[in-house]
């Protein structure tokens, strides 16, 4: 049965919570919880630029973030949309990389949901923030 | 009153299309002709990063990146989101820039419907493709 819009909004509002809460404390089991085992995602820059397949690459990467921004990312949220299968976050964030550089930056994040489970995360970068010009150095 | 997200849709779509004959032929007035006086666009890199205002403006933009790929720029759309006032276009898109080097990239693209218009063009970039890595130096 095709889910419908709202059951896929449900899902990755959810997901997108637990994602915000990993950004911010490092604690990334629960969002890592929501992921399917075929889990794919895909990043703009650095390391993981490009696809990336599997869970534990997965925990491995957000881990990754979190050692970026020892004290946190905030995330502000600044609209949804949607259709059956995904959901398109907008927003923008801020932190300090390594504790020391102040990094901010638009994004819009686009997961597909499968099940009550995400099976695609997709990155995009606005690139416009402040010190965002050297983000390619420091990711 | 308030418009349906079906409404939205409908508008943005047309827009998108016209926005895609623009890239493939350099031809953009239809396209221009779907913008508000007041429209805002975000662009990621390159001298027009960050917040641009106004229709002129936005001729401007859309002529140099027609200046940038002689030949066209073509657009696979990949995936829509929508809600009552935006809608979310996920693509990738291939290019010769200048004519010679391969172009090769993601993109999300967010456009606020007000009215029969779009006001608002928000561009993200997925910068995983070929030769995305040098895409700072040549825009």
């Amino acid at each position: 049965m095709k889910p419908t819009q709202e059951e896929t909004l449900k899902v990755a509002k959810n997901a997108f919570s637990l994602f915000q809460q990993g950004l911010a404390t490092g604690k990334w089991q629960p969002f890592l919880d929501c992921l399917t085992d075929d889990f794919v995602f895909w990043f703009p820059v650095g390391k993981y630029r490009g696809r990336n397949e599997g869970k534990e690459k997965a925990a491995e990467f957000f881990q990754y973030v979190s050692q970026l921004y020892p004290q946190g990312l905030t995330v502000n949220l600044e609209r949804i949309t949607s259709n059956e299968t995904t959901v398109v976050f907008e927003l923008n964030d801020e932190g300090l990389i390594r504790g020391e550089v102040l990094y901010r930056n638009r994004a819009a994040i686009s997961l597909d949901v499968r099940g009550e489970k995400i099976c695609t995360y997709r990155e995009y970068l606005g690139s416009d923030g402040k010190f965002s010009q050297d983000y390619n150095l420091v990711v």
